[in-house]
């Protein structure tokens, strides 16, 4: 509260007070004396200071949210927006850890184990051009016609083939293409989620789903996860008491944990889902980069009562930017979900669902993606070894996926902030739990750095244990 | 009901009457004894036809709606569903209309003048393919990153440029792409309508934003278009006793009516909005289609209290598969849209902005728009000599867009039905009413459709009043 103790507001002058004081919390944001997603100080604490009434703080706050300058996260305070980068989200979630490309210019000399999004080196962009080439020469204006809001059907075909190879045997027809998985999360909810039905998400979890499920009114139950996934009986005794109509999951080296359900986690939870009648979503994003773990099958793949929405990003192993990504709905709600989509905007990008098919086709989709599992693979060993020699960690092996769940004895608040004072990202443990609580963990990332950067990178984190 | 009564359900087999009944209508729909769209009895009337128990019924259509063979539309009743082209939405609306390009080829030999989607023969392919190219030699990885949520920086710009040239001065600052206009009234649903908040929309209007609007739980009000747009009286009796949130209107070249809003209506709208504190979105898609029509100016450009939503799409004027719309925000809303646009798929394809952009910096948008309106103007003027020539439609001449809003004397949707016999598609004045009343018009567009087949097209409507 230091900091706010020399604002002075006037009594003698014509402006009234809350515009002093918007103006001074401007100046000391703009000089970066607060910094973005600082908390702001309570009304009352601060009217207190300033020996001034409450409204006139309320109203300087209201000011300041009005111009970006700050926002409020309910039930949580209020914080410093990120003024600078002023085309940002408001509210501290994974979403800000996905940089624009206009944005990592900004963070170009910075090493970045904050994202799960692939570095633009690793992007396949010779071969895709290749096909679009191809797709334009021989579809010519079909490629830029409306096309079915299920999507381009041979790209349902071939991915449904694809899907096989994963273990989940589905009929094209119900294989929807949509834009990316953020989309997916968005139609399963207008499909399933009214107003106070209850959704139970685990925790930590994804916060981008969990902002999809609280806009279509949602009430949110946090179920804790476990070594071998979500804890089954807590899940039981939320399922017991509320009507619960949707279980978001990661099953596959979770966002933000790295933990793979069990097999008989994985059964466990689709029973449970039958015997109190919900539909489980599970976000696929990760489960191709296996490095040899075993049980990594989609949960879909053990759906035996077809209760599971499944949804197959490639954001996160592909190129984010082609915004596409894959639903297997369940049978009875497939014509909903089409729908849905229709009603969302149209159908996705005809051009790109046709060059992506071509890709899948030409068989350069599996050769990226073994290629891309050495890569990850090689990062993986490096980022563990690396990790291990910092005594103040510890963490379990997730054996696959693109991230570690650490935990550390320094305050991952405070070796978040030092890190990047160091010129390192990493994304605090607290960024995944919906009220944004205090948590021993942090989550790090290879998918943007490369074998040499990784030693550099957590060399300066170690740096902030010598000091 | 005739139909029905040649249903017989056997008392003494094992096989339960519902199932019976699901079986002997399966094959009515099958055989197309009964047809996509039309009605299916009411519940209790076929029950007393069968005397059979309603309950009967009941588990028949659910099991008939199951599989897909029917719909209900809430205060409307059941509908047979198109399940030939199974992956059409399940409602009757506006959408059903926007042809995809698996759909089309079932088409070819019809004459469609039911859909305002251009002609796949306007679509500027070389052009587009060209910057397309353009744009991967000169940003490689780049264009396959995640682009910010409010859109390509240097496409915002463009765009920005473009409006001021309507009479919109928006910085890009309040500029947003996204990905097509249907999303744009999605986001702003998002961002405005809570449950039970109260949207106006245009009657008759374009059915699929209040689709999206009662996803959000909106109660949807109905305020009639007249010659020189919305009934300003009638809006204000309905802002005087509901707290509505949200108008929903198309002010140039209105769909389906093709009206233009005269100045005069335009600024009494944004006055009442200003005065009840609404906000109105405006949905811009054929602004540019003008034949030297007077006052045909966006609302957003006379917008001088900040309350319009403005959406342009390029849809309608350009090629639908690239889904790319512009949204202007309001300013104090500007965070909340992009915010909503983030958590709903993260951004729009970086490389078809960065396509765009590159499209109309090198002057080819202008040229494009300049060329398709003397293209639509021909076809205008020979539509509309061919309509005069049938003494039973009457209409007013809408001096621009790309369609015509026909009053018939004989029954347009007898009309439609004989209209489709002899090949040729028109879209009933009834698909643009929420509860699909009976209208006395029809809308005929020529964005599909040369002059030579519009005389062949309308040639064979007029047989149907010879017969």
């Amino acid at each position: 509260m230091k900091i706010y103790e020399n604002i002075y507001l006037d009594e003698n002058i014509q402006e009234p007070k809350y515009i002093q004081l918007y103006e001074a919390l401007k100046s000391l944001i703009e000089e970066r004396s607060i910094r973005p997603n600082d908390k702001m100080p309570t009304i009352r604490g601060l009217a207190k200071k300033l020996n001034v009434n409450t409204v006139t703080v309320v109203n300087a706050y209201k000011l300041l949210e009005q111009k970006g300058y700050i926002y409020t996260k309910v039930g949580s305070g209020t914080f410093v927006a990120d003024k600078l980068n002023n085309n940002k989200i408001n509210f501290f979630s994974e979403n800000t850890f996905e940089s624009s490309d206009e944005e990592s210019q900004d963070n170009e000399k910075l090493i970045n184990f904050s994202t799960l999004t692939p570095g633009k080196e690793l992007f396949p962009v010779k071969d895709f051009k290749a096909v679009l080439d191809e797709v334009l020469e021989r579809d010519g204006a079909d490629a830029f016609t409306y096309i079915d809001a299920q999507g381009y059907k041979p790209l349902r075909k071939s991915v449904s083939d694809y899907l096989k190879e994963c273990g989940i045997d589905s009929d094209f027809s119900n294989i929807s293409i949509i834009s990316g998985a953020q989309q997916g999360i968005d139609l399963v909810s207008k499909v399933l989620i009214e107003f106070n039905d209850s959704v139970v998400v685990e925790s930590p979890t994804y916060t981008g789903a969990a902002a999809i499920f609280k806009n279509r009114g949602a009430n949110i139950i946090e179920v804790s996860i476990r070594e071998d996934g979500i804890d089954i009986n807590e899940l039981e005794e939320v399922l017991k008491k509320q009507n619960v109509k949707l279980i978001y999951v990661m099953p596959n080296f979770q966002n933000p944990t790295g933990i793979t359900y069990s097999i008989d986690k994985k059964l466990a939870l689709i029973n449970l889902a039958q015997k109190y009648n919900a539909f489980i979503l599970e976000d696929d994003f990760l489960t191709e980069i296996n490095f040899n773990k075993k049980g990594v099958v989609p949960l879909k793949a053990l759906d035996f009562c077809d209760r599971v929405i499944y949804i197959k990003s490639f954001s996160k192993i592909f190129m984010p930017g082609i915004r596409l990504a894959v639903l297997v709905s369940p049978f009875n709600i497939s014509r909903n979900m089409i729908l849905a989509k229709q009603n969302t905007d149209i159908s996705s990008s005809g051009l790109l669902q046709r060059a992506f098919d071509l890709y899948i086709r030409e068989g350069l989709w599996d050769k990226y993606i073994k290629d891309l599992n050495n890569i990850y693979q090689n990062r993986y060993k490096k980022m563990r070894d690396e990790l291990i020699k910092i005594g103040d960690f510890s963490f379990e092996e997730p054996h696959g996926g693109i991230h570690f769940w650490v935990k550390s004895n320094l305050n991952p608040s405070i070796l978040v902030y030092e890190a990047k004072k160091n010129g390192v990202l990493i994304a605090p443990g607290r960024a995944f739990y919906l009220d944004n609580r205090e948590c021993e963990f942090f989550r790090i990332s290879f998918a943007q750095v490369n074998e040499n950067e990784i030693i550099k990178g957590i060399d300066k984190i170690r740096e902030i244990f010598v000091k």
